[in-house]
């Protein structure tokens, strides 16, 4: 049931951002309210009564569910940001794109060492995001207890770069 | 009391993203739960009870707060993007910049005639964001009832870019 009522939400787009790729589109989930609900809460759901410092999201789309996985479970959101974005000081990591590299940012006083953070997103595929995301929460002390997305696109094996971190997926396509 | 507390949760950065600018960074207060919530519910608060479609926020700070206001008023979110993001068919808008112009897009099935929708953003500047912004729902034929900032910058005369349009502000500095 879960499963169904959110691939009823998520639209696939056939070659965007480029050829060959098939977009997973969750605009419609985020417009719909009662869907929108049923995600959050079953992301959160596994992590209820955990101590948790904070939830960190990715920029842009992790910010949506992110900000609300937080909301609800009554912590702050930190927010992960592509370069140049975040005015204070930050701690960088770099990763391979499929084609070139790309890089990540959080405040260096975002988390600190002793916090236990769950990272949220929209969508696992590669893993090259979420691992990176991973590895720059870790490098300022703080631990990350799992990696939660609504979508994972089991075929890119994309949990197998998480390692050992919990990886709790809504709807593996 | 409520200036006060979220003046306390927004770091100033003097000159980002560029010389002279003073940069209202909100992160602290989004990693705060306390004060995000007394944020998120002042900002909703003259809106309940009105008939509300959908919020509207736009990339990427407005992720947030709009995500987190739509879901308190129990409506959907929608996201405004910058060019190339929406991978669906899409209305664009180029507004001016100081240097140059730019765009911002929505997904044509995003909002209907009809709608009534609630736009969000963390601060208002000069207003042309915000402005494109309304333009852009409005050219869907839905109706922009009102707009919400966290932080108002008072000097820059952002608010008389959106005309006879509501603006509610929770700080104006």
């Amino acid at each position: 049931m879960l499963r169904e009522r959110l691939a009823a939400k998520i639209r696939d787009i056939p070659d965007f951002p480029k050829p060959g790729v098939l977009f997973k589109d969750i605009t419609p989930l985020v417009k719909d309210p009662a869907t929108l609900r049923l995600a959050v809460h079953h992301l959160l759901h596994p992590f209820l009564g955990w101590e948790i410092s904070a939830v960190a999201g990715m920029e842009a789309r992790g910010f949506i569910f992110g900000s609300l996985v937080a909301w609800e479970l009554g912590v702050g959101f930190v927010p992960l940001r592509k370069p140049g974005k975040l005015p204070y000081d930050v701690q960088s990591i770099s990763y391979d794109l499929e084609y070139g590299t790309t890089s990540l940012e959080i405040h260096l006083d975002a988390v600190q060492p002793g916090d236990r953070v769950l990272l949220i997103d929209d969508l696992l595929a590669t893993g090259g995001t979420a691992k990176a995301s991973c590895e720059l929460i870790e490098s300022l002390g703080a631990e990350v207890v799992a990696c939660a997305f609504v979508v994972e696109l089991g075929q890119l094996h994309g949990r197998d770069k998480l390692g050992s971190r919990l990886v709790h997926s809504l709807l593996v396509v």
